[in-house]
């Protein structure tokens, strides 16, 4: 009689909550990682100068939007549908189920997932338009996008997430590391190094002229958007939340996460300290967010001393990679290739060390998808350069792209 | 015994998971559509001129928390309590339950949807202020917003959500195009045209006078704000999560929310492109916005494509209609009535064609909540004028409003 | 057969699903939390003047990344292990369960409340840094945070929230109108007498120079976002959510704590217009938070109208307490002492009018708290200020922090 009873329960009630569950966790944690794209936003319209701001804000919207039209209309499907351990999933539009339907089979709602991952698919667009602000031109950026969003990103997702060539290798990225953070990373390389760096960036000798951004505040306030938005990014990157053990999972996810951002901000406001003598908050910020992105990859094993080294050597590396990118004149307006790309590599790289992966699987993972996104990403931007253009004109670049594109200064009266 | 033990687990178990659900989602989408409240706030604190901005600043506090206050204190009753197919609820102050005590019987805590209703109250509020910023004076503002919120609202609510003779007709208002948003509309527009235009923005001959916002950054936050905020405005508007047909739905909701939002902001672009040749951010900032309304009276229904299309034409409602009212001279500092009255008005009339509801009665239901809201409102308006005056004086509107009636300026420093 | 299956019922899912729903809460309720880290980083970044912005924010980065280190090196078993009716807990790093372990013993994820658990402390934190705004140097505030958040913080803690011999003898604070709130403003208030008063602020004759914060729309955006992650603070320590009862509960007290908070506004904006004749909006932002502050000790028991009466009190401290800080020359940037020292003695000293604790042990927790706070905290800052020195030299209290500590300026252009 007794097991009869459980298993009655298991089959009747057991399932149903757990499924619910299972996509409150989606949908929250989506929510969350949607609130991620005004993060980017109010980040980059802080850290551009202020006559490229409202254009900066008008990108960040446009992005978002068509990221979302682009992932229901080739991106789930290309990363999620039929891969089998190959290179690449199916065409065509996402079909959601009916309303009212019982569509917990695959042990969530599927639209909560599409929701979920199609936020995961925006930020990847997010990470580029820092990186490449305020010389180039609104229109190949959003083909750009719609590509990188509707189809690159896709096909490199689907290697791991879809199940695909790479999770048969036994590759690990938790929440994305590589998979959003370094693919955004990279095709914010390849398009800083075509595009070429902002006009008077780098006079000769190796003089540098800085160009600060406009608002420390919004630029404050969009790493603390991402740092909240990454409990949604890592935490419900454990897909499930219908047992004790997997909301357990969940909140060391959230403790780890938490105690990896804050390693990465001490570590580079030390280092500052000891390096320059003055705290620059704007690579605190980044520091902070490269300690998010290190632990990305593996947010649930290591131990705290663990996470806090990730964190703290993710902070580090923004801490001398942005000199680093100013040397080699590639002009990286927010710092998202140190942030994004570098330590989304040092995250995927350190996993073994938490028992995830191996580091030959996990260096494959990393050129492998490195090494598409560069050449895919470089090739879009060589079509958009060699038809279109992607550069403003010197004198639109002088001016300010709010008035020679948006038509609408950012702060009118100042 | 099998039949037994699920019964047992019915009466037993499975109510209890499903009333906290049910409640859970009701704080979440509540919490979510409280934070609209800032993002009104960001929006029409960018959108104003630097001498108004802590004026709309205060207006949106104090909005809020008269919201609160006055749909506790009559609101909530006559909205809900007695409607039964009539015009309006009962008169007094609502009543929570005790602590401790299980007020599930409804299906949830009532406290939970007293809480969600109320947010929504403070949203039509909050529609209301930036139409006529820069020129109202604060006093009567606040008399109209407890009589808007404690008042005027809920009986135009209670004849649909409160099971009124709107409901019994069938009308269908998902989440509150109508009810909510032109409501709000309705109300700014009976404002509008009584308080008179911005002094100096309408000369002869059709001449306008561009009053730029003072912040586009808080314009921008201001819209991701609400963008978030929607997901919990039409995600918990179905009212349950029990079941996992309900969190599908909630789930579909959330995407076809998020995909008319994006069609509303990648349609504004378009025209603005194909119009002006510039891009004007605030206009694809209330485009966005639009398609959020336009997909507000049915949010679960639409396919995809179907959503797309309601939230395009939403946005491009909004490029045509804002140089229209500007015509007309209804000078609409925000551009809050083709956001939420016309994107609204469209919204509610296509219903149909995803099987919710007829054209008649949605024209019913269109016209006679427009017709007693602006009736009632310029009412109100009109009475709040002769008595107390609403208008600030020629020489305080010059000077500004932090300066005449807060005392404190938004950037002192600047 | 029937009691059988219920029990196996029991015993197999009921109590699973709540330690979901109770998990749920902390992490839910967790982020909100975290998410007033960015709303005391705005409030102050919009009230400092900005030539110290850039520190401003510099500083809530650091301060709550610090918190988080250190309660996880030694505050959250200072806390809650081993207090037992005493004064202390133990010392030693919080040792979180390994990944996948069924850790919910305690009727929830034990990593869910520490991160829960985490946030309060570093909210603490947050309330010191107003206060001590535009003079402070970096470092020794950084210092004073480790051991406001690694030691103090978790002592008085461990009295109440710890079991200790405050909650044997019966005190209440539901949500920390003490434990968190004037600890904060205890600690704040110590610095900021030892500290002194910014130059020129108090002239002779009591004359006061007005120095006026740099952004109205960052103080308000502060408010909003800390109203926001209230529903957290306060909602969330119901502590558990895995019966309709506790729901309820959590949604009665989701509505007291937006009703106190509007009282709050609206009672100060009221007493602005009668003494003043203007609104101060800092105030009324302020007003909202003692609101808040003051609803904290006890928000479920109260009644509406004394919800409202609460929170309505904690404004008008608020308006009476500012100028009456200038009289006695202590120099309190945004307002931190009043709404968080005076309003949280305040809410802690009513609740035995809605029957939680007597006035007795109310008045011996207040006073204890406030005494350890006090005189610890003071005999840090000494500390801190007899070696390395807490004040800025006056040519860089002149100069602003951003330009001699942080080396960026906050808007650059401007």
């Amino acid at each position: 009689m007794l097991p009869t009873a459980a298993q009655a329960q298991e089959a009747a009630a057991t399932p149903e909550y757990a499924l619910i569950f299972n996509t409150l966790l989606f949908l929250v944690g989506g929510f969350l990682v949607m609130w991620m794209a005004a993060g980017f936003a109010m980040l980059e319209m802080g850290l551009v100068r202020s006559k490229n701001v409202s254009m900066q804000g008008l990108k960040n919207i446009a992005l978002y939007s068509i990221a979302g039209i682009m992932f229901w209309f080739t991106g789930y499907n290309l990363m999620y549908t039929g891969v089998d351990g190959g290179f690449i999933g199916s065409f065509g539009p996402y079909n959601f189920p009916a309303p009212g339907a019982d569509d917990g089979a695959a042990g969530y709602s599927v639209a909560s997932d599409w929701f979920f991952q199609m936020v995961f698919c925006a930020t990847t667009a997010s990470i580029v338009s820092g990186t490449m602000a305020e010389r180039i031109k609104f229109w190949p950026f959003l083909i750009f996008t719609a590509i990188l969003t509707g189809i690159l990103y896709p096909i490199t997702g689907s290697w791991q997430w879809g199940a695909g060539w790479l999770a048969e290798m036994g590759f690990a990225d938790f929440a994305g590391s590589t998979l959003v953070h370094s693919v955004g990373g990279w095709a914010a390389l390849a398009g800083a190094i075509i595009l070429g760096a902002r006009k008077g960036r780098y006079g000769p000798n190796g003089h540098i002229t800085p160009m600060p951004g406009s608002s420390i505040p919004l630029a404050t306030l969009g790493m603390f958007i991402l740092w909240l938005g990454w409990f949604g990014f890592n935490g419900a990157s454990q897909l499930a939340m219908g047992t004790i053990a997997d909301a357990g999972d969940i909140s060391r996810i959230f403790a780890n996460t938490n105690l990896a951002a804050a390693a990465g901000a001490v570590s580079t406001i030390i280092l500052m300290q000891l390096i320059y003598k003055k705290i620059d908050v704007t690579m605190v910020i980044n520091g902070a967010l490269a300690g998010l992105v290190s632990i990305t990859a593996e947010p649930l094993a290591p131990s705290v001393p663990m996470a806090l080294l990730i964190g703290a050597i993710g902070g580090a590396i923004v801490v001398f990679a942005v000199p680093l990118l100013d040397k080699l004149k590639i002009d990286d307006v927010v710092g998202a290739i140190p942030v994004h790309l570098l330590a989304g590599i040092w995250g995927t790289l350190v996993t073994p060390l938490s028992g995830s992966g191996t580091f030959g699987v996990q260096i494959v993972g990393i050129l492998s998808i490195g090494a598409f996104t560069l050449v895919a990403s470089s090739l879009v931007w060589m079509a958009l350069k060699v038809t279109m253009g992607i550069r403003v004109s010197e004198e639109n670049e002088s001016l300010g792209l709010d008035k020679s594109e948006v038509g609408v200064e950012a702060y009118p009266e100042f």
